[in-house]
């Protein structure tokens, strides 16, 4: 089973298949729970972790072997530990033996970005390379690094490639200025068209068709997303000489408007880095819930 | 055996030891020998290193098991080949291949400053930690990437701290602006100084000299610098999450004059990202050979 604990919506799944391709067989979606502080939601997570996986359990024809559980945040994937995560509030949390403890079952533990990393690494867009960046872009944007065909988590701290300062210098919610984010993220292209225009949209898809209709405004604030997009990726090259970067989350849903400029802007900047390929994300919003599976397996496994 | 091919001197030394831990019997610095192009030094590199070979062998008591040889610029490890090399000039050398059959022995080949970081890893001044950077800072500034326990390569692209770009405006000779190195390597150091005074200096610690003794050109140069390295240092704490960086090449020679107002500057720029710890490296100028004699080690154990 694979269990995708998201900022407002948790994705459950019984799945089966291999350390290679895993499909899912059965699904749930429901609203992730809130206590009213930060230990009181992880431990609300757990309880539905536990409801789902007994909801499921009937369906399994052949029993449930493992579940794989990823949450947002910061994350200890060695010591099964949710480090910290600002939308859900809790701080050092136990979620791995707790939930193996209330579900008898074996339990692996992980990042959703990262787990989704994993799954487009291993069945998905970056499928046969051993050095990749899977850039999920949404409300921000994340990043899972797969370095000599592993993800890498740096104990939970590595990845937060949208705060990279590339140097246009307007704040950033995180303290610092200059951030990718700011810029380039979903969220950060529609409140800088709104910014702008004063014209509120529901966001950067609402931008990018704008863009496709010739209105100089938007293409404005999605050259600046390019932009910084370009040079956070530049430094990627540089530290990590990834093969491909792919772009996934709500952006990369406007498909050529942004992977042609950033193409050409990235051949304009690079100078001897190796020049990443650019790939668009395969797996859609079920990576994370993919990739939890797969890291259930490869507990398994033993790996 | 070990040899560290540098851009003006070689390395070699028989060693004896562990893959924890290396110490060399005995030594022998060789110039590097320059041909009238690439293939002509390349080939001039292994004559050479077919010749420590051969006057080392005697001085083995129990002969020699393989030997380790690292080379400057891009290095594919896997495949055995010098990539590239802007100081030596060569293109996709098969060093290792060719090595081996010259000496009939077991040849690991690798990257010196990646073997370097692999040296303070084991048995230096990362020992023990399972993610840092060890970044010398000479004429340029290297990294070196340890993650999860094991270098990351990144097919030879990786580690290239000194080119982060962090806004200073300045080009670089790599083609871009902004570089880390222009300001923050002994090279970049000394050159500013010069441009700044007029005053002709003969190496970053003649810079750091003249801050100890208070002069006030070389206050401003001196805190360039640290500001550069302080924000690359950010950059890769975003990226990787590093629990130390490893500073190593002349510039660590100075110290506490580094190391202190590195440390302060850190502080005052990071926001959520893991701080990393700030060490000087242990090896000197030893570690490129001590890491290529750990890499022949490995090669043996079949790691």
């Amino acid at each position: 089973m694979a269990v995708d604990v998201g900022g407002t919506e948790t994705k459950a799944a019984l799945v089966a298949g291999t350390p290679e391709r895993v499909v899912a067989v059965e699904q749930r979606r429901r609203g992730t729970p809130r206590g009213v502080d930060g230990p009181s939601t992880a431990e609300a997570v757990v309880d539905l972790v536990v409801d789902v996986v007994d909801a499921l359990r009937p369906t399994a024809e052949h029993g449930i072997d493992a579940v794989g559980v990823v949450v947002p945040g910061v994350v200890d994937e060695r010591e099964g530990i949710g480090v910290y995560s600002t939308n859900l509030g809790w701080n050092d949390f136990p979620f791995r033996d707790l939930i193996a403890e209330r579900t008898g079952l074996t339990v692996a533990f992980g990042h959703d970005v990262r787990a989704g990393g994993l799954a487009e690494c291993r069945m998905g867009a970056a499928r046969g390379l051993r050095n990749a960046v899977i850039m999920p872009i949404g409300t921000g944007i994340a990043g899972a690094l797969v370095l000599d065909g592993r993800i890498y988590g740096g104990g939970g701290y590595a990845g937060e490639v949208g705060h990279v300062d590339v140097g246009h210098g307007d704040p950033c919610g995180c303290g610092q200025t200059g951030c990718v984010e700011v810029r380039a993220s979903s969220g950060g292209i529609a409140r800088r068209f709104t910014e702008r225009t004063g014209v509120r949209v529901g966001g950067a898809a609402e931008v990018a068709a704008m863009v496709r209709a010739g209105d100089d405004d938007a293409a404005v604030v999605w050259d600046e997303a390019i932009d910084a997009l370009a040079r956070g990726i530049v430094v990627l090259a540089g530290v990590l000489g990834p093969e491909a970067v792919v772009l996934g989350g709500g952006l990369a849903l406007s498909g050529d408007l942004l992977v042609a400029p950033l193409g050409k802007k990235l051949d304009g900047l690079i100078t001897f880095q190796r020049r990443p390929e650019l790939r668009l994300a395969a797996l859609g919003d079920e990576a994370g819930c993919l990739g939890a599976a797969l890291l259930a397996i490869d507990e398994l496994e033993g790996s």
